[in-house]
This record gives C-alpha cells, sequence and structure tokens, in this order.
C-alpha cells in the first residue's frame, strides 16, 4: 500500500477539554432544573460542605456535562455539577444525596457511547475529572493506584517510565479516564490478547449508595477472601457504588515494538472468514482489526491518506512475540489472509509505518465524524465464527434500509462496530437508521451475541440486554441493584432493564 | 542437582474415588441424621422425583462424603446424599429444599482445604461428581463447555486432543473437578502467568436459590450486557447458587515444552528475595514455586529421591517463551538467583527432568502424609516483596510454639501454604499449631495479604476473612448473599464471615 496514514492522533485532553469530538447537540433551553424541596436541602447541605469553586450551576458550564457521546441518547436536567476532588468530597455529596433521595450521576471524561453518564433529572451530576493523581506505581507489586480522573493514556505513558504496561486501550485512550473504563469494562485493541479493564482492576476504593467509603479487592497477586466485589463493581456504571481509587495490576512493558501484518480483501465476508482462520490456527495476535471501505474513503477524504478504496476492507493484525517467533506469527496471519482471499497483503516490520497503519484504524471514527452527520455507535459481539455471517447480514441491512453504515471491529474478538451514518435533521433517515440499529442488535442475540462487546448498556442497550439475558437474569440483576443501592439513587435508570 | 524425583503423579480418580489421601476421620457415631418434619418432606419429595439410586442414605456410603480434605474443620451430619446426574435433578433437590428451608451443600470431589463442602446438620449433600460430560471443545471459538464433575485433568487432556489448552491447574488437578475449582475460585501453578480459575470462566448455567435455572455470562470473548453474575459466582462456594455446567476460555496449546530453572537457597528470606529480584526484572515465569528443606527430606524419604537435604528450600520457575527468548529468560532468572545466594543453581533443558523435579513439588505435600500426622493447610497470599518477610516469621513461629511447618509457595504469586505437622492425639500439639496457623493469618493481613490465596474462605478463614476485609465490606457481602439467596439454605455458614 502507499502512503499511510501519518496524521497525528487525537492529543491527550486537559481536564474538563472532554468531548473532543462534539457530536449531541443539547436542546436550546437547557438549565439546571429549579430544585424541589429535597434538591434545596441538598443544594445547602453540599453549599455547607464543599468549597464554593467544586460547584456548577450557570447553565453554560453546566451544558457539555449532562450527556456522553452517545448519538440519540436521551438526557435529563441536573441540579448542578459537582467536580470533586477528593474521596471525602464524594463521600459528601452521596451522603447528602442519601438522605434527601436525590439521584447521584457519576462520569469521567463523557466519552462513553450509551449514555450511561447521562443526566438524569434532578440529579447531581458527579464528575470525578479533577481526581487526576496517579498515586503509585510499584514495578515490584506490578501495581499501580490512580485516582478515577486519570487519564487511560496518562497511566499508560507514567507506568513505561517504569518499565511497565497497562494494556487496556480503548479508543478513547487519549482523553478517557480509569474510572470511566472500570465503570464500563472498557475494551480496546490489545484486549484480544490481553484482556479487558476487569482483568487489571485488583482493589477498588468506593463510595456505596449510603455514603460509606469502603475498600474492596486486594493487593495481592491471587486472593479469594469473600464474593469478588470488585469484579461486581466493574462494568456496573455508576449504579452500584462510586468508585474513587483504582489499583490496577500491570505487565511488564514489551521489549520489542510488535510486527503488523495487513490484508485487503474484496469483501467484508473475506475478512470474517480471515479472522476465522488466524483463530483456528491458534495464532494470538495482540491486535486484530478491521476497517472498511467507507471509513477508509473517510480517512482519504480527511486526510488524503491514499488508502486502497477498491478494497471492500482491510485487515490489521500485530503479533508482539519475541523474534523470530514474531515473524513465523507474522507469516501465519500472512497465509491465513491470502488463503481468504487478500487482494493484497504485506507484513511490515517498521514501527512508524505500523503506527500509521493503525493510525487508518483509530482515525476512522472522527474521519467519518467530518462529515458533518450523527453517528449511531453500534457494539454487538458475536462468537469469533459468526462474524463473516454477522458482517453479510450488516452488508444487507444496510442495503435495505438505505442507510450508510460503516464498519470498523475487533475483528479478533468478534466486536463488530457498525457505525450508522445518519445526515442531521433528516427525520424519515433517522428513522431508517433505528430500524437498521435495532435489527442489528436483535441479529447478534440471535447468533449467539451480545449486544454490547465493550460499550455498556447505559441507555441505549436495555432493551437488546433483556432480550439476551432473559427474565431470570435480569432478576438476579435487579435483586443486587437493590441489595446494595436500596433508595435507587445510584445512576437510576441505566444499564438495568 | 542428582536423582531428580521420577515418582509417578497421582492417578486421575474414578468418580467417587475421591478423597484419595486420607485425612479427617469422621467420628465413629456418624451417621445420616434422623429427620425432622422438613427432612421428612424433602425426602418424600426426592424419592418421587429422582431414581432411586441417586439418593444414599447408609452410613457407610454417606460417610465418605460429609467433609472435604480440611483438617480440623467441623462439619455436621446430613440427611441423605444425592448424586445428580444432570441440571433439572439438581434443580429437583433445590425446589424441594427451598420449599421446605432445608440446607443443601454441593460438592465435587471433596478435595477442598477449607471446609466449604463440609455437611451443615440436616442438609441435603448434593455431589455433582456424576455430571462428568464434557460437552464441547471448541477450537474456533476456544472454549470449552463441561458439566460441573469433570475433573481438571481430564478436561486438559480433552482440550490438547484440540491443540487447546486449560491453564488452571490447582494441585488437586488430578482429582478435583472443574465444578469445585469454579466454586472455589482455584489457582495452581500456572496462574503466576495465566490467570486463575475466574480468569477462564466465560459463562455459567446455575440453579439459583428458588430452584430456577439460568445461564450468567456468554459465549462470546467480550461482553459487558449486565452485572458479572459469572465473576461473582466463581468462588461463592455454593452459597449464591449451585453450578450446573461451566464454558471456560481455552488458550492455544503451547508449542514447545517450558525450560526449568532450579535454584537451592541457605535460607527462606534468600528465598523470598530472589523471587522479588525475578518480578523486579520483569520476568514472567510460567510457574515459580518454593519447596522447603521439610518437604525434601519428607520426598526423600518416601521416594527416595536423592534431593538435596541441606538447602533451606528450593526454587523451580519455568520459562514458556519461544526459543531462543526462553533462554534469555532462564538465564536471567538463573542469574537472579545466583545473586540471591542461591548455592546450586541450573537451568534444564530436558522435559522429562523437569517435570521430575516439579513432581518433588506436587509430592510434598503426600509425602508429609505418609508420616501419618495431621497436615493442617494454610494458603495466604503476601504483597510479592513481602514474601521473605513473611517466610522468617514463619520460621520463628515454627519455632516459638515448637511446631513442624513445612512450606510450599507459588512463590511468584506470593502465595505461601505453610503446611502444620502436628501429631495426631497430642492435644497440647494441636493447641500449639492452632496458635501458629492464627497468628500466621494475622501477620498476612497485617503485612497487606490476603487470609487465603487460592483455597477459599469455607469454615476455616471465616475470622481472618472478618478481620481482613472489616465490617463494612462484609455488610456488602451479606446483602448479596440475603439478596440472592434469601432463606440462607445454600451452604449456610460457609465463605461468609
Amino acid at each position: 500500500m502507499s502512503d499511510p496514514v501519518t496524521a497525528d492522533a487525537p492529543a491527550p485532553s486537559e481536564p474538563g477539554e472532554h468531548r473532543p469530538f462534539g457530536v449531541s447537540t443539547a436542546p436550546a433551553e437547557l438549565a439546571v432544573l429549579e430544585p424541589d424541596e429535597a434538591g434545596r436541602a441538598v443544594l445547602a447541605e453540599l453549599a455547607a460542605a464543599l468549597p464554593a469553586d467544586r460547584m456548577l450551576t450557570d447553565p453554560d458550564t453546566v451544558r457539555p456535562y449532562v450527556h456522553d457521546d452517545a448519538e440519540w441518547a436521551e438526557f435529563g436536567t441536573p441540579l448542578l455539577v459537582v467536580r470533586a476532588r477528593s474521596t471525602a468530597e464524594v463521600a459528601a455529596v452521596v451522603t447528602a444525596c442519601a438522605r434527601h433521595r436525590v439521584p447521584v450521576v457519576a462520569r469521567g471524561a463523557g466519552s462513553g457511547l450509551s449514555g450511561g453518564a447521562n443526566a438524569v433529572d434532578g440529579c447531581v451530576l458527579l464528575s470525578l475529572e479533577k481526581m487526576t493523581e496517579i498515586l503509585e506505581i510499584s514495578r515490584g507489586e506490578r501495581l499501580a493506584v490512580v485516582q478515577p480522573g486519570v487519564v487511560n493514556d496518562h497511566l499508560r505513558a507514567a507506568c513505561a517510565e517504569h518499565g511497565l504496561w497497562y494494556p487496556p486501550d480503548p479508543a478513547s485512550a487519549p482523553w478517557s479516564t480509569i474510572g470511566g473504563n472500570v465503570a464500563t469494562n472498557a475494551g480496546g485493541l490489545c484486549c484480544v490478547k490481553y484482556g479487558v479493564t476487569r482483568d487489571y482492576v485488583l482493589a477498588l476504593e468506593v463510595v456505596t449508595a449510603s455514603g460509606e467509603v469502603l475498600r474492596v479487592g486486594r493487593r495481592t497477586a491471587k486472593g479469594v477472601a469473600g464474593y469478588d466485589l470488585a469484579g461486581l463493581l466493574v462494568g456496573s456504571e455508576g449504579t452500584l457504588g462510586i468508585i474513587t481509587e483504582v489499583t490496577v495490576k500491570l505487565r511488564p512493558a514489551r521489549p520489542t515494538p510488535p510486527r503488523t501484518v495487513v490484508g485487503f480483501f474484496d469483501s467484508l465476508a473475506a475478512c470474517g472468514a480471515a479472522v476465522a482462520a488466524v483463530t483456528e490456527a491458534g495464532l494470538q495476535p495482540a491486535a486484530f482489526e478491521l476497517v472498511d471501505r467507507v471509513c477508509l474513503q473517510a480517512v482519504n477524504a480527511w486526510k488524503n491518506a491514499g488508502l486502497p478504496e477498491d478494497a471492500a476492507a482491510l485487515l490489521l493484525a500485530q503479533t508482539d512475540l519475541p523474534e523470530p517467533a514474531a515473524q513465523i506469527e507474522a507469516d501465519a496471519i500472512l497465509d491465513a489472509f491470502r488463503a481468504h482471499g487478500a487482494t493484497d497483503a504485506m507484513a511490515s516490520t517498521d514501527p512508524v509505518e505500523a503506527e500509521a497503519l493503525f493510525d487508518a484504524r483509530r482515525m476512522a471514527y472522527p474521519a467519518l465524524e467530518q462529515g458533518g452527520d450523527a453517528i449511531l455507535t453500534e457494539d454487538v459481539c458475536l462468537p469469533r465464527q459468526r462474524l463473516a455471517e454477522m458482517l453479510a447480514h450488516v452488508v444487507e441491512i444496510s442495503a435495505r434500509y438505505d442507510t450508510k453504515i460503516a464498519n470498523i471491529a475487533h475483528a479478533g474478538d468478534g466486536n463488530l462496530h457498525p457505525l450508522i451514518i445518519v445526515p442531521h435533521g433528516d427525520d424519515d433517515a433517522r428513522r431508517r437508521a433505528q430500524a437498521a440499529f435495532d435489527e442489528i442488535v436483535t441479529l447478534a442475540v440471535d447468533l449467539g451475541g451480545t449486544v454490547t462487546g465493550e460499550h455498556g448498556v447505559g441507555l441505549l442497550k436495555r432493551d437488546g440486554m433483556a432480550r439476551e439475558l432473559g427474565p431470570g437474569v435480569l432478576a438476579m440483576q435487579s435483586a443486587i441493584k437493590q441489595a446494595l443501592d436500596p433508595q435507587n439513587i445510584l445512576n437510576p435508570g441505566k444499564a438495568l432493564a
């Protein structure tokens, strides 16, 4: 391929400068809610307990906080935003809210894609973005202790200085926070080999629904004392407790830059078959991504990247084994690509070139946004052997609903992100897009998959989850919620069906 | 070293032939309990619902089921034993017990070391040992689906035939079952690099406290739809639900036999320092074990193994990187051993010799049992950097209480198993041993560790866990138990403080 993409990745944002890509437009009438009696009581208690600069009530400063990056997810109007700076301040907020039964919605960088951090009416919107301290990085224990507002890429960079590595790398890593990553059990590119956020959480400090500060989990490599509460809180989207400190497991830094293998395919189905073949062959790429033609075109249009637009999709794999095993694995991946019809396939040993190829993957989403359309992001995850079938269905659904759908995927995990592109203001297109979205979710469940691989349930996947899990499992979920948040004040209406 | 051990590992047991090493002695008066009214009702319902061969009431056949391998853990007298052969039979048992508020204690092979599977008075002892089917092994999805009574080593062998690998390998792997492994979140030798049982559980079929059959988790590589109920059930010791089917994640088989590095040390503290140095250096052994002199002597006495008895302890490490990286890592481990005073250190490339060295580790426990004494097995897990300190304390505690303590450890994880050896019938020795046990548990918590790294809370670690977790976390545990088992019929009195 010629002229791989060289554009810079989005820069890590400063605290408060989240939401680097404008998505939703808040309604013009947005303001903080006129407080009722309970709201007034909470406001008074918070004013007494917190320094004044923690509380935001001006509509213009509040507005950026009321929703995350999920297109079309509804959001309400908060009482105020509190930007807490310590666990004690978080506990003060929750204690006041518990006393007056006022909802608390916690949020990090607001980069979520399911509406999980969206305001509910009359809530205290509790931002953890100012709790940005890295408290410890230990080479001897292979762990780090951080506040929830630490940006994912910042932690990774700090670990690297100690010869350590924090693998979970959601595409939002330059601006999303560890607290948000934990609350949604974020995935990313590396997790095909190295696991998701839950696999790295050792311990949490958490403020419970009553305002109590507890520590769950452990600092040791292993431990089975009691139910796995840390694991239960990971992915609970702020509905069971508010995370104020995170202890994560680390790995030794990888000694060599990975080798990258790239293949261009004439059809999405051929991509899916190649992915299945790589798994079947027992290979273990450290990243294994799919980017389709619509994305390639958008990246070309934005960055003049010169990516081939005649291919239906691109598969990108990395191997990080020590040499010469990496070369052997790269060759085996190349063989699998060619055996399944890759029209052009090559391995790259140049880390700059390799990084540029992955930039095409990372830039797909922002590149699509340059068109000015709304993007409805899907997140289904399929059994690996059904990926090709699902991709074929998505192509068919796109045609049938006359709706433009781009596809990126953590292909090795079967985690597919159809990006449904809808011109703003076209109500009919919106209805068709919503129907396509719903059909993709339904199909994922029918094929034995899940409605959300890594983005979380939030608001957008509640119905899909209900269909996936069934009433008995939903009742277990609700029983746990009821046990740990009996007043239902923690992010009410989210994550549960 | 000369003449490494060549004795055979314990053979996998047939279903029903669990407890290969006799440990506790049931009191002579043991029999099934005379049923009260609720008990009679349950017996009648089970007799109507189940084939007669599922129910054991003869005291001699019931006796082997009433406790696990935990020395000194109390156990009660059951109503009967049910050996279920299907999920429907398990559901029938729990439904009847729920209706009449009769406790149900589930068990696998009874190889637990914390009393978690011990009978409580008047319970139905529900053995899953006959549910031994491997339902699916998929190379394309890298998963296996098994019934809970499948023996760990049997699953590993079956996976190997498909070029796949199930890593969790507790020392009990030749006879312990996957259901028991899941219920206790079992560890093992490989988990220093490859993680524990929880890291491999994708989905569970579970019979709830009301007798409902539910499926939690997923078959996909990733998924975040709802709270992580599968993870919560792992390690819950049968107190939240009864596991009737397990879907585990698999890895591709390792292509090459691992290289083994061995070092003999003059002191346990030097061993601990060498372990810390290996971690600090960013090395990642695939197993990293400690065996002390008492164990070496016992193995020599049993198997005439010719292991050097002048060393205080032996460290055993394996590296499974592809060559030549394995050799580089083995050399680095050797360097760390020598830098910390290993008197004799060598690397082995001969898989037979390497396996024989690890046999010395695996045989330590049965070798100690040959002496005919009782063995009280500890299971503390320390922050890796505190292991040397803890080992020095154990030596001191052993001397102070005039109690023989052998030590084996999953050293790389900081997971230490002091084995407290007590002559049967010596009441004073028993009191001293109990005091030593309690002091080790207390010290582990004081050093930032946990009271149980991999054996579970059961009965023996309830007090230690209470001290480790504190009242707030215990209340969360109890709230979850109450939510999912409101009648407290599932293994009551276990796992919770």
